[in-house]
């Protein structure tokens, strides 16, 4: 991310004949034109998270799925507003965390729009938590674990790549880690919190059959709204990657056809895969291997060619129907394929930043820098949501009773339900 | 609104420099990207709105709720080129309606820009009232109702704010009423249109009991659709608040933020209120309160601090679902609560916009004229649309047949039903 | 669609003064963000072809329309990349197809930025084909056929008219032929190729009575999809045509202006034709009318005037309601009207194009181009695709199985549902 900082600006300003004077304040406004513009795609991906979120849950949990994604951005933003942004970008000169423009209310015009992005950033981390947990866990214990992510968690591994936006920088930064638009620092800390989720969680009763532990199909309720939400997140992803430049830049081209480019190449990596595995090539997975793809290529999509962007996105789809396997394998049920998709793909293209970087080819010191990023990242996040998802669960209680389970959070929790006048199977298993 | 005097602006032209020519072109193309895209996020809201009132409404009305929205923006952009922007912004020397740029055929380049935009808006002013009156509306009787409002009532209230853009200046204007983005002359306008349209429909059959008037809940038929609808309203409103700058400006990250933030209090007001109050939780009110916070923020985003804003958003979405209890109490029925979001949430929203600006916080005068301003707006446009309703109701005939009512608009007035492969319940009510 | 030749410009540039410099660096940017917005919302447009065939069709093959819609983006982008591009934009002397700057790599940013836009131009051009050919075409045989018409079928069509980036011209564009943004190359392209695959195809099973061949009508599955796919598709197009300046420019308002005005006519146009001939007015056809209206005003949206950009949309919407009628007649079956709407719509917006410029109205040499234009990529895009789809069906299959029809494609091809809790018919026909 590059960083115009305000002050030396407006000093530089004053230096300079009025005919320039004018061009600044015209560059200034393209930027925040480009940058805002970003934020609403930005924004706009958390309607791709309900719908792909929703989508591969049962009908019994649609106003849950989707009351859990439009709470979390509404009360994500409040609170990164609060605290969130000052860790993660305040003065940071030990470089593990900002201490500065916490509930920043009066800010140059130029931080507004930072502020603005970045919120967009912080509610994406937290989202993708609530679909690996879908159809199980209790929406308050959920909301407060939300908060805690966005507030603490995510800001603070933020902070050691991106942190110091008003002087210092982050230790991961200062070793010269690449993570231009956040594999690691937004995809795969919403995944490993995910991984605590389901770990603490367990699977949803019927998932895997109750003798041999064989997983059981448990289809979503709605593919179309799967694949209209596959579209909405590619699309948002282009502002996501794009807007990462912070600025407009003639590089913001290069940058989302790389984006583009290795959506495709994951979901075909994903159906090559699954044909070469035997396995069905499902749309849900075609959708996910594509979201791979992105996920994969957030963190080098700005130092490297098409080429290799498109070799990050196939291998990114390709890891999604792995993971999605390795994971069910191990006991653990992630609905909506999270932790494969933000977390592996991520930990991949993060390593594929450091490889593919454009005349620097296979630099062993890069790679090394970028698994010291992964790890620490994962050490962070992981133990510390694994212990916040024990604690509410141990309190409050993380998991839904079973018998709200079967009825549905929807009717449970919501007093209401999605599709109240078709007819529906109230529960349902494929064996 | 800043206005761009393009006349004013061609003479200083021949007065600069070359490169000074070439820069301020520059800032033209720059100012008709930024309100393109505004003008294409406002569009998308019409997407927003066809949503969450079809998703509120029950499946045996789902077609002729999406032909209503869809048929409102063709044939209210058609009559907003027409006769409704040289109402609002021609020549308006009287201060109480334009009188130029009917029909325009032949318009500078930036003003073709600014036609585009503000059709935009007018198409959203008259959705307003398609989802309050959804379900017992006849559909030629609405849509000739939408075409009054979109070429008279709302364009000649829309120039005593707004007006003068080719030469003189509203009436309210010139008293310095506060309006940036149009919380009264947008929303308002469009809500009191909805009051009056529910008061001389009566509710749907089964609304209230018979006997006592207890209120009877009908849910709505597809609550995805209602959590899609209020996502893509939220990114539309991006666009609505940014692009009311007309032009690319660095403050358009602070009111983009702000409008953000409002939605998200919004929500989070509704949550609070409903618990407060011993009321569910609903995905509907959740939504609806963001609305409302969107509504709130649209007057006063560019004139106060984030902190503000977000109050301005609370109350807003407390407000929503008060104003719902209000009106049912008045045994007025509308569907999707058009009227306590888009009309009270604006009139609070445009309060706001006069006690907390920046620099001047809560000033008496300010706030006297911002309640002129309110309520010039409403004595113009609810007894207005009353007549048209009322005069539509004793003609034609505004409401359906109860026999229409009950098999559902679909079939009786579409020829074609939403889900004709989907079983479901005829009617449905929920006691 | 203008060209900016980066090399011209870098020599440009060395002989400028530094001030100069930077506007131009900040115009380069400017370009740059507008054409990648205007490219995001051109693939957005894939989540409107894809909710409008899906909701099209019937329950039982939404997850086979989603996934062809999914895939052709996919495949498509990564095939037009490695061929198309270079057939297409590249060198062309011979004005008849271009031969440099396959499978890109390494290139100056700001053709990084025009093969982002493009590749999102030959997604639309192939997707167009998948509606018509729903509910009865092999999976495997439609995804070879797509990556055949945007491999070669599509580009060298497209050659012609915008060919010769980096060097040579277009025959049809050396002649003067005008299609700004692809009323003929695009859209007319896609169609052609629809038409020769529902030719192969045949109808689908229950679509003509078997005695006297009496068309029965076979309701979509989910209008409210159509409509909300209408609406996307109406705002990407805001890009499709927008961003075809390949620039910032003062005329994206007009041309975004047209865009709408002819949408919001077409819709218009539908509705009156359907009236006038006493047929129901549908919510499918009034979705249609509108973007017939668009296809029509995309060749001449940047050089008519809104009025006849409105009867340019008018014309379109009717012929759109007329030509469905036209193709039924003939016992062809187009799922969902992309011949009459992208073909038929198409021709007569290219004709518009030549007979309604500004300043120059009529000029019957320009309509005689027009016409050679029109007809040389009927020529050449219709017999080819037969060929194609003939060869396909011949030997693997073009067409599935009665028993897979009948069944619904989601189960026999990709081994899930769309909507595996919801209780639907399994086949329906309307009589």
């Amino acid at each position: 991310m590059r960083r115009i900082g305000l002050l030396s600006l407006s000093s530089l300003l004053l230096l300079m004949p009025p005919s320039a004077l004018a061009e600044d304040s015209t560059v200034m406004e393209l930027n925040t034109v480009w940058v805002v513009m970003a934020a609403a795609l930005v924004f706009f991906m958390q309607a791709g998270f309900a719908l792909l979120e929703s989508g591969m849950s049962r009908a019994k949990n649609a106003v849950n799925v989707m009351m859990k994604n439009y709470m979390d951005v509404c009360a994500g933003s409040l609170i990164f507003w609060l605290v969130g942004f000052g860790l993660m970008f305040g003065e940071n000169f030990s470089g593990f965390f900002g201490s500065s423009h916490f509930a920043p209310d009066i800010l140059a015009g130029w931080d507004y729009t930072t502020l603005l992005f970045q919120t967009m950033f912080a509610a994406t981390a937290v989202t993708i938590c609530s679909g690996a947990m879908a159809e199980r866990t209790r929406y308050d214990a959920y909301l407060i674990a939300a908060c805690i992510i966005v507030a603490f968690i995510y800001p603070v591994a933020g902070s050691w790549v991106w942190g110091g936006l008003f002087g210092g920088q982050g230790w991961l930064a200062a070793l010269g880690f690449i993570d231009f638009a956040g594999s690691t620092v937004v995809h795969s800390v919403g995944a490993w919190c995910a991984l605590a989720g389901i770990i603490v969680l367990g699977a949803r009763s019927g998932r895997f059959s109750p003798d041999e532990g064989v997983p059981r199909a448990i289809p979503g309720h709605n593919l179309s709204l799967v694949a209209l939400g596959g579209f909405i997140l590619w699309l948002g992803w282009f502002g996501f990657n794009g807007g990462s430049t912070l600025a407009a830049s003639a590089d913001i081209g290069l940058i989302v056809l790389n984006t583009h480019l290795a959506a495709a190449a994951g979901a075909v990596g994903a159906m090559i895969f699954s044909r070469l595995t035997r396995r069905p090539v499902l749309l849900t997975s075609t959708v996910n291997g594509s979201i791979a793809g992105l996920v994969a290529i957030t963190a080098g999509c700005a130092s490297m060619t098409p080429v290799f962007a498109m070799i990050t996105g196939f291998v990114g789809g390709m890891i999604s129907v792995w993971g999605a396997w390795w994971l069910l394998r191990r006991g653990l049920d992630d609905v909506v394929g999270a932790v494969p998709v933000h977390g592996f793909a991520g930990v991949w293209g993060t390593l594929a930043a450091g490889m593919f970087i454009t005349g620097d080819l296979f630099n062993t010191t890069q790679i090394l820098v970028q698994f010291i990023g992964i790890a620490t990242v994962f050490f962070w996040a992981f133990p510390l949501s694994l212990l916040v998802f024990f604690i509410l669960d141990k309190t409050m209680g993380l998991r839904s009773s079973t018998q709200h389970e079967q009825l549905g959070l929807d009717y449970t929790e919501h007093s209401e339900v999605g599709y109240p006048e078709f007819h529906h199977a109230k529960t349902y298993h494929q064996e």
